[in-house]
């Protein structure tokens, strides 16, 4: 230990290796997703050859490496085991360089997302993902779980940005793939093997990500269906006519309309509660003297051919954001609930309405007055849910996986849609995944890190 | 050798196993790119199972296989080597279904890429990925090469287009991923691998693809322009002004244009020959009523800020397609040329300028007289030279590569935008490539393929 110590003394400065009670809980706080146990240390390298010094002491040594970005994850992906080395790419911070021609940004791993989207802003460019935690995530912690968010629809997931990237192995071998092209064959693109692999087969440390051109306008609008096939008809009615504009397309069941109604109220939703569904959808535009119009005239093609019935258009930035609060600001709500479970799983879209009925027909079988609200990103083919039943235990959660991983399975869906398996969903991984499919992610993993010290126990 | 025939006669029907004379030219025919052997047999499985057991057949003879598509390739990726085993998967070519909510296409891997974009369009959908060999090019082809084409500026490559695939490991192994849905984050994304690898890591037997909305416009024109730092700015300008509507950026350089005014009769390039620059743009849109407008005002911008100095916009599918000619048709011209090198290489769009100006003094340095001709996807970071140069002799070319391939290694660019590796830019990949890189891929290589079976000799 004090060996271990010393080596890693030498990598990284002295505010670069916290031990005992300096390491603060920013490293152990995984907010209620998997358990952590205390760290042996936690080193904050600066730069990638640092955390190749880092990884080679440790891969000599046999010791666990827990990497962490923002601690924002949902299924415990950088929870930290009881004496493995936390490494933090928190000091890494820098972003290097926008190139203008090329549309990408260079940056260090550990930038916050938000950071990123004001450089890029700043010059005139649109970070193309977006989510809630953006304040805190940073920019590998998006990367190494091929994060989503409200964009998908229109700009893909994380792995859709990146042109290119440095990881280290578990040996300490320096991988530097910083592409800055759209498009090159040249061999495999290993940088996919980095991306979504939750830290398993390698830590990344920088990144070439693309960027958008900002959009002109935006147009935002929630509106109320009474039928699922209304919903389908609405989406290719918007895919088609936007011209690849279409931003956002959530849509809200209408207990959690209800829900928002009565639990939270600071939100303003604006429609009568009487609907089957709740969609908000956004125009991501170019024009914008004539966007505001060709959206609304497309509301009221929708409208005319009885697809939705009731609506309101944003009109103002507050109005939008009050629109958005609807779908992303529950928490008040939520914190009423307790117990409660959250989910965040895929499946085909045309398969949702079955979902939504067979997941509130039997949660509420097996727990009787159960809460079950769904939501998502039905756009994209992602729905969340969020369950509230029994008492917490360890038996109910269980049963309530289950319930929701049974209904995914049937459907053909995935157990993680943008949150990744970390150590919450591991037990499901074989519910979306084949025998063979496994197989080949150990073969994997065991190719990339033999000795299993990367992020061990996560994903596999 | 008569045993393995045996074995493969009992998973094979009549039909689907052919040896001597039988063997048709299809299967040994490169159009040039890498000198190919004779194989010992054809194997035209119709299932993945078919599949499965030709490969656990030689696997356990320790036979090599190469997987074929449509023989459109341009790096020898398909060529067989002498006595090699070929594996067609022509007659897997069945577009299984397709999916309106999700916008998905499920399908063989053997299906001809126009029957996809046929019946995509007979769904209301379009097919993201296009290119020229359309005709010949297979579903299972474009992806192993994670083809490129004339939209990859809006619609990505091949990868892009791949929601799930199914593939078969060098030992039988049936690997199932049809994914359906956009968003799928349940362990590492493991058609990656297969994509791009040119069946080096596994042979893909079916796929489900990404359909586009189809666009309700096109707009299409050549303009000529003086500097290259103004193509920048009216890339800059449509790729802003038109919403993610920009589907095609294709420039040629002069010395192109002025080829294809002397040597290609049957085609009508309408500007005079005095720009440095030309360069095709084309949105798709979904405003048939106002895109023409926005497009001409657009090109007016450009023209009162000085970018452009001339131009035409297509007022027919006609003229549309005249104005293509230019940039695909240029075969007749090309049939003039002898010895013609071709090259496929991509770099920061930043450098393009550069790049141009020293391969064009380089080679004729080294070889005056020669011919080099400069076009391609300069909105992908993506350029073809054409080269012609002295006796067309194996030296000639080789100086050649290195003088091309040596640019491009300055400039931190590839030696495959979109073509692939094959055999022959093998020799360069490292030219591209870290040894990191290169020796992480030989460990792939062994893990998937650890006998070297797979389409050996080719990429790495």
């Amino acid at each position: 230990m004090t060996d271990l110590l010393t080596a890693l003394a030498g990598v990284v400065d002295k505010s670069g290796l916290l031990t005992g009670d300096d390491i603060g809980r920013r490293y152990t706080d995984t907010r209620g997703h998997g358990p952590a146990g205390t760290p042996a240390f936690v080193v904050r390298p600066t730069s990638t050859q640092e955390v190749s010094g880092i990884l080679k002491i440790c891969f000599h040594a046999g010791r666990a490496v827990v990497p962490q970005g923002g601690m924002t994850g949902l299924v415990g992906g950088g929870a930290p085991g009881e004496g493995e080395v936390v490494l933090s790419l928190e000091r890494m911070n820098a972003v290097e360089g926008i190139d203008d021609s090329g549309r990408t940004m260079t940056a260090e791993a550990g930038v916050v997302l938000e950071t990123a989207q004001s450089v890029a802003d700043d010059a005139g460019f649109m970070m193309p993902v977006d989510l809630g935690a953006r304040g805190s995530a940073t920019l590998g912690g998006l990367i190494s779980t091929n994060a989503g968010g409200n964009r998908v629809i229109r700009y893909g997931m994380m792995r859709q940005s990146v042109l290119g990237l440095e990881a280290v192995l578990a040996d300490g071998t320096i991988l530097t793939s910083m592409n800055r092209m759209l498009k090159n064959n040249a061999g495999y693109d290993l940088k996919q093997l980095f991306i979504g692999s939750e830290g398993t087969l390698g830590i990344v440390t920088r990144c070439v990500l693309r960027l958008a051109p900002k959009p002109l306008s935006t147009c935002t609008a929630l509106v109320g269906m009474d039928k699922f096939e209304s919903v389908l008809s609405y989406l290719s009615l918007l895919d088609t006519k936007l011209g690849g504009g279409l931003g956002a397309f959530e849509v809200m069941w209408s207990k959690y309309y209800d829900f928002v109604r009565e639990r939270c109220p600071n939100l303003k939703p604006p429609l009568t509660p009487d609907h089957q569904f709740y969609v908000i959808t956004e125009f991501l535009g170019a024009d914008p003297d004539g966007d505001a119009d060709k959206f609304e005239n497309l509301l009221e093609t929708a409208s005319s051919q009885n697809l939705i019935q009731d609506g309101v258009v944003a009109q103002s930035e507050s109005d939008r954001e009050d629109l958005w609060a609807i779908r992303e600001g529950a928490g008040e709500g939520f914190r009423t609930l307790s117990p409660m479970f959250t989910y965040d799983v895929s499946m085909p879209i045309l398969t949702m309405d079955d979902f939504g009925r067979r997941a509130e027909a039997d949660i509420e079988g097996a727990f009787p007055g159960a809460t079950t609200l769904i939501l998502g990103h039905l756009g994209d083919g992602n729905l969340h849910a969020v369950i509230s039943v029994g008492d917490g235990s360890a038996d109910a959660h269980k049963k309530v996986n289950d319930i929701l991983y049974g209904i995914i399975r049937d459907l053909g869906g995935s157990v993680s849609a943008e949150h990744g398996i970390g150590t919450e969903k591991r037990d499901y991984l074989n519910w979306s995944r084949t025998d063979a499919e496994v197989e080949v992610m150990r073969m994997l993993k065991r190719t990339l890190d033999p000795k299993g010290l990367l992020n061990p126990g996560k994903v596999i």
